[in-house]
């Protein structure tokens, strides 16, 4: 409704009204309007924005818009926006350019900042020194709560959250937190020590990301100190960027799970190419892996070709497999993620699974069998071939989707590989091994 | 670690020594340890813990834990933790709670807190009504900024966060809110009407939590505060409650696109039958829907029957054809749930699966061709026909993957629904058809 309005008052040409109606509009929601305007309209509108609010709009755009309005706007222009930002979202800005802009940038800094700028650079992608911002509230453990409460006051407006302070001692050794409920509610001159919560929960610089949101998560803060490996205050990471991160680490695990290589760029974003590489190794893997399910079949060839009518159960079979192999694997990967399960649990998980399996068998196995020896009419042993074979293929395909995740996990590797297209892969070849011996057994075919 | 030395100076009864320790954990800590403990024990450490500390610890207990340990307790210890939680940390534990504890506990809260308590009770399920917490801090918006601090001294030990403040009228009309960096960085005598945040973000009791998470997500809040149907302020949701939500929504749709029905509980929690039971519906209705794929093996028996061989390359072109299906679909649900695509990009989706499945599918195609006709040395007809399938059921199978989850969502269905067990299986019958038929006509087989 606001894109309209917003795109009504720029063909009509009606500016001021264009200026007033956006100090109505949330930041975040003039970003999402400027994504969809053209090169023209988007630096129309943005130089209509004040320089604070331009800032905020600025933080909420995507990298490709950022990228073309660092194009269109002049190198005064473009430091007045980035001194506005703050730091963490300056360096998520300055990762995503190309070289030279980040160059020009650079250099209309001054030597400090550009020093630190370099520093962030540095640190890991989905690292904790990667998250943090430098705006934070640092106190003086031996400060007044007076005169914290007037330092915090007085640098406030700078910093991203004021509502948890870090106490340090004189070489900036991280000694504590304390939060501003805390400092308000405590008398005026009572010391920051004897109010600070000491044995802070801390990160280090390497810490990965998904570590860090474990972090948050398990203690429900709203922020977390970084230190470095001295353990000096070096930053804080805000829950907001955590949020971004646990949605980041769900995608990728979703990805994982569906055997696509991650990427962090949004599905519309990425072109083509870049697509079809994310997927192309593992289909590969897979085709090349399933060529062993073909050797299988080839083997009983003969079996094959006296009762043909074996085929026909093949995709049934496999599907059946592959898909109880996947629920279960989905599960425990799942588990293991939340941190519900680890590897002591697996013999619990196996023994949880074979019963779970016996139910869930016994129950397709029967209607199977009433379907195809009832209803279709194929022969006792034909039937029961079937069915036997459900009721194992089930059994196997849950107990392999239950352990993999796990030994997957002790081996160091992302247990979200072991998820059903490897999984269905690997249940194949046994689910057929599996039928074929039934069906030479039972049915009496000699091979 | 903790845990050990809590176990030693239990078993060694030296209970002085565990009371001191347990004041250097966390309570969060104290609260994984308990869930280790046996009834005797538990009780033991419990009691041991100084009563806010005790209440902090029980939030942190599993529903299981809690009423273990509601059973051991007598009413008065219980009813003492029970008025020291937070509001929403309560209801969610009389949630949980059978009805008989429920009721003794009723018994025992006032009038006008059971009356509270159960209005609470009925609010939907994943409602924000079900999240919301009435430990705010409401101000009127006539208040000047040294009373609204003065307010927030007096009243802020018993809230849950006083960083945001709610500005309400004579009716409780939400008006505004405030933060407190506001308050403390404004003038002692503004009014609270000119320094808070006109047309607050805001959702309604009745609305969905994912609603809430996107809004959580969209405007980067730390809290949102909720409003009845007339618009009155009833409570607010904090963002530790919102985190849970996420993850709690991430492992619902991991769970959908396993074809598992979604379950709250832990997998080691859940008992056989009911793990059993979430799985078992999909199981059947793909069972079942696979059967139509054995039908099209039965309608080229007379195919199969003259070149058996073509039944071994049947679970390497169904494996395909399913992974493709599943990385686009999972793609595109991802997408959906993270609203970077929606209906309006049906053609783009379309457009570039099928560019994505021309690339993807011809070097599969080109690896097949050479392991079957130069390696395995099949003649050059069934080469052909195996490979020229694979492209097109590449081709299928990501084009059906990627719009099933745009149109499920359109006709107000999961898209979740629409991931690898259903892709599969609709991709498998495609993949035979073509199979076959191209069979047919290259190899020339008569049917």
């Amino acid at each position: 409704m606001n894109l309209e309005v917003v795109m009504q008052l720029i063909e009509q040409k009606r500016y001021p009204e264009l200026k007033q109606e956006l100090q109505n509009i949330r930041p975040v929601d003039i970003a999402h309007i400027l994504e969809e305007l053209n090169e023209r309209d988007t630096l129309l509108v943005f130089r209509l924005l004040s320089k604070g609010i331009a800032a905020d709009v600025f933080s909420h755009l995507s990298s490709e818009k950022q990228a073309e309005l660092s194009t269109l706007v002049d190198e005064k222009e473009l430091s007045d926006i980035l001194d506005e930002l703050f730091f963490d979202d300056k360096i998520d800005y300055l990762e995503e350019m190309p070289a030279n802009v980040v160059k020009k940038i650079l250099k209309n800094t001054s030597e400090m900042e550009r020093k630190l700028i370099n520093q962030f650079l540095m640190y890991p992608d989905y690292s904790a020194g990667s998250l943090m911002t430098i705006e934070f509230v640092d106190l003086k453990k031996e400060m007044l709560a007076k005169d914290a409460l007037a330092r915090i006051r007085k640098i406030a407006p700078d910093k991203e959250t004021i509502y948890t302070c870090y106490a340090i001692d004189e070489e900036r050794h991280l000694e504590g937190t304390v939060t501003l409920k805390d400092i308000v509610l405590a008398g005026d001159d009572v010391k920051i020590e004897n109010i600070m919560q000491k044995n802070p929960i801390y990160v280090k610089t390497h810490d990965d990301q998904e570590y860090v949101a474990d972090i948050f998560k398990k203690y429900d803060l709203l922020a977390v100190p970084v230190v470095d490996n001295e353990k000096r205050l070096v930053g804080i990471i805000t829950i907001d960027d955590v949020v971004d991160v646990i949605e980041q680490e769900a995608t990728e695990d979703f990805y994982r799970m569906a055997a696509v290589q991650p990427s962090e760029e949004s599905y519309l974003d990425t072109d083509v190419f870049t697509l079809a590489r994310k997927r192309i190794v593992w289909l590969l893997v897979l085709m090349i892996s399933a060529t062993f399910t073909g050797f299988i079949i080839d083997k009983y060839q003969v079996a094959l070709e006296s009762v043909v009518a074996l085929a026909s159960f093949i995709p049934m079979l496999m599907n059946n497999g592959g898909n109880a192999g996947s629920q279960a694997s989905t599960l425990i990967i799942r588990g293991l993620v939340l941190g519900e399960i680890d590897f002591k649990n697996i013999f619990t998980v196996i023994w949880k699974e074979a019963r779970v399996a016996l139910i869930v068998g016994s129950i397709l196995s029967l209607v199977n069998f009433m379907r195809v020896y009832l209803i279709q009419g194929y022969s006792l042993q034909i039937s029961l071939t079937v069915s036997i074979t459900i009721v194992i293929t089930i059994m196997v395909a849950e107990i392999i989707g239950g352990i993999l995740p796990i030994i997957a996990q002790k081996l160091k590797l992302d247990p979200a590989m072991m998820a059903s297209p490897l999984i269905t892969t690997i249940v194949d070849a046994t689910t057929l091994a599996i039928y074929f011996t039934l069906a030479v057994w039972i049915i009496g075919i000699t091979v």
